[in-house]
């Protein structure tokens, strides 16, 4: 066990103040002494303190330090990269346990959004390409999208939170808001109603949604006339 | 799949906002229809809401819901002790993966501390006996006591988290702000110091915050001989 497992280890036990203290402490010697740590090491290491300084709500540091740890993630790209055309079936299997570039993007997005940069967070969500996008990256793009007013976008999205998890009904909310109509949206969750036993309300309750925002419309319509 | 494992995946997917309005609906029904869930899974329902309602930062409320969680936790038990006794071992299967009694303890504290109503959360951390409480309980419960003026409490606290952890440093400091002495602490992370190379400083590190609240006592003593 080396020192990182022992900051891993801490971490998942949720000893957040205890990871800041000795990450910082580490990253103070990696800086003074670049050979200490592998690249692959140094990136853990800016990820959990990062994660550290998140918990403590402080979200304007957490994202310069998880961008930070993005940097570092392409150093060790690239060197993994030369690695392994000379050889190495371990820098794979070190690369799984590595935490997700792709989380780090999601926590940088999550602080942007906090600190009400929607277009930053926006930005740094749009850079995953669509296949590798989570159901909570689609979740949280769709609403940026939404109150940025790019309609199509935010449809796309909560659509694709509808496909991964047929039950998103924040995502069936935001689609109806959008003027997405009730039957179009019903047929999306068709199989899994149908499926499951006592859902039959579900359909109603769409409806219903429906039906509220369809008000919305026709009022706004009716204002427009007069 | 039944519902409860679709509320499940969402909530480990982190769709936060679906997951909070999903089981509002399911417990809404489950209060007009207690049959339509077994007890296990009201119980599921109630943590999964509260841990939405916790990551919308709304800590009263899901203070509130937790606690719902373990009452139902109390009723899941005395009716599981009725089934095992007549026989089934599916009731173990099915208690193993549901979410941990201790970890909503734990929640509800953390809620209490962000309350700043520290006593409740001693009570609720308390209430767990020492052999369950994880690292994080300790450490909660080991600041918490420093801050109520309990240092005796709090210094087995902390000595139980570097028990756990040797390389938990926000415990070590803890642990000399409360005038243990460096070389006691020292003494708790030898192992880990000696088994882990670059690791040497970590000596001298806990000398100097030692000497630190040695230099607290010090002056505090000063200004009372004067």
């Amino acid at each position: 066990m080396n020192v990182i497992d022992h900051v891993r280890d801490m971490a998942a036990a949720g000893l957040h103040s205890n990871v800041r203290i000795l990450s910082s402490l580490f990253l103070t010697m990696s800086n003074n002494n670049p050979e200490l740590f592998s690249p692959a090491q140094k990136y853990q290491l800016l990820v959990y303190h990062a994660d550290a300084i998140f918990h403590d709500k402080e979200y304007r540091n957490a994202a310069c330090k998880y961008s930070m740890a993005l940097q570092q993630k392409k150093v060790l790209s690239k060197t993994s990269k030369v690695r392994t055309s000379t050889g190495g079936a371990s820098t794979n299997i070190q690369a799984q346990s590595l935490p997700s570039e792709i989380e780090v993007k999601y926590k940088i997005a999550e602080c942007y959004t906090i600190l009400k940069l929607d277009k930053d967070a926006i930005a740094v969500l749009d850079g995953i390409p669509s296949r590798q996008r989570t159901p909570k990256i689609n979740m949280m793009l769709a609403n940026l999208y939404r109150k940025a007013g790019q309609e199509r976008s935010a449809v796309t999205s909560y659509k694709e939170v509808l496909r991964q998890c047929p039950l998103a009904l924040d995502a069936i909310i935001g689609l109806l808001s959008l003027s997405v109509k009730g039957a179009e949206v019903a047929s999306m969750t068709m199989d899994v109603i149908q499926s499951i036993p006592n859902l039959d309300w579900l359909s109603v309750w769409i409806k219903a949604y429906a039906f509220i925002h369809a008000g919305d419309n026709q009022r706004e319509w009716m204002s427009m006339a007069t």
